[in-house]
């Protein structure tokens, strides 16, 4: 028996999962942060029960940690996102933000 | 609030996305299948409350969809997953196959 | 003793294999092509010697292929890429397209 | 006009560029590395004109690296490679491997 909640958690999860190791890897740069954070956002928001995402990648960031060849490897320490899954009644708010250096993905509110 | 079997949810939709995100379109014949099978399983048990991993790669059909080459990218119509995530209290079941043409992933069980 | 064009060509094949493998899986839908695009043609161009990349989705094959949730993940057959490679003098003209049901990356020129 | 010696060197690049760009973010600790770096080379092996790959995870430095629940997600740091592709005539050896923090591929010879 599963209810409503949880599979709207579950649901979150995959999304969250989904973003990340699909992205992960993903030669950036201050330049082409903000192409890669609108087609992050819109690949996920085609999955489904995914209400809205956003992605923001910290350009700063990415300048202090780029290479010689002005650009890193996307990982969750140049990310925050937030999340709103629906599904049934159930909505779900999850983020991901980096927390000791681990990029925490969490459940913000089950409503 | 979120409860514990939520948070258990939230923590294996993760894992499954983690899992399919990762590891789609990666080269397997039915040759390289049993090591793919084995690394995706080794690799996700290591995620934070994942218990165990079980990843079935069907030889068969690979052989049926393989290029001239010998080979097809994975995806979710080749393979069959079951997952266990204990997170406090709470043992979640979840698995991977194929439905109408589509790799539902499921909760089997939250307990 | 390795050549610059031989040095070029191989930097061309190491984007293609990037660009295919990174964003290979990614849901994509009609409406969210356009974004994928300018975010995969600017990521590969952050690699070095990668001085333009274009990337072209077929929104109408996607519309086609799409499943009940208006989506499908990417793979070669919904996608056609031109890219530049310059490498020491050389320049690299490369391309990817279908032929006989596989993404064919190939070697257009080396001047 | 082509040679086979530039089209090997594309091919060998492709794989490298294949390799990277699949695998890199998967989760791996130093007991799952066996595994990954089995199944890391045998996909790749699938690959057109790809004879061999020899894929050596750093099990220590995976162990140096490794956050509070005892993995770290891949990247070119924590990894070696070596691959012979053969294309028509020609046989080309290339290596990954850390140069200056930045995870260097290169042909090291072309015959």
């Amino acid at each position: 028996m599963v209810t409503d909640a949880q599979q709207a958690c579950f649901e979150a999860g995959i999304k969250f999962g989904s973003l990340y190791h699909q992205f992960a890897g993903t030669p950036v740069s201050p330049d082409s942060a903000e192409s890669l954070e609108r087609a992050i956002a819109e690949s996920i928001e085609n999955q489904p029960f995914c209400e809205s995402v956003t992605v923001d990648i910290d350009a700063d960031a990415l300048a202090d940690a780029a290479d010689d060849h002005g650009y890193v490897e996307l990982t969750g320490r140049f990310m925050d996102v937030e999340m709103r899954i629906e599904y049934a009644d159930v909505t779900v708010r999850t983020e991901m933000a980096m927390e000791d250096g681990y990029p925490l993905m969490r459940l913000v509110g089950v409503e």
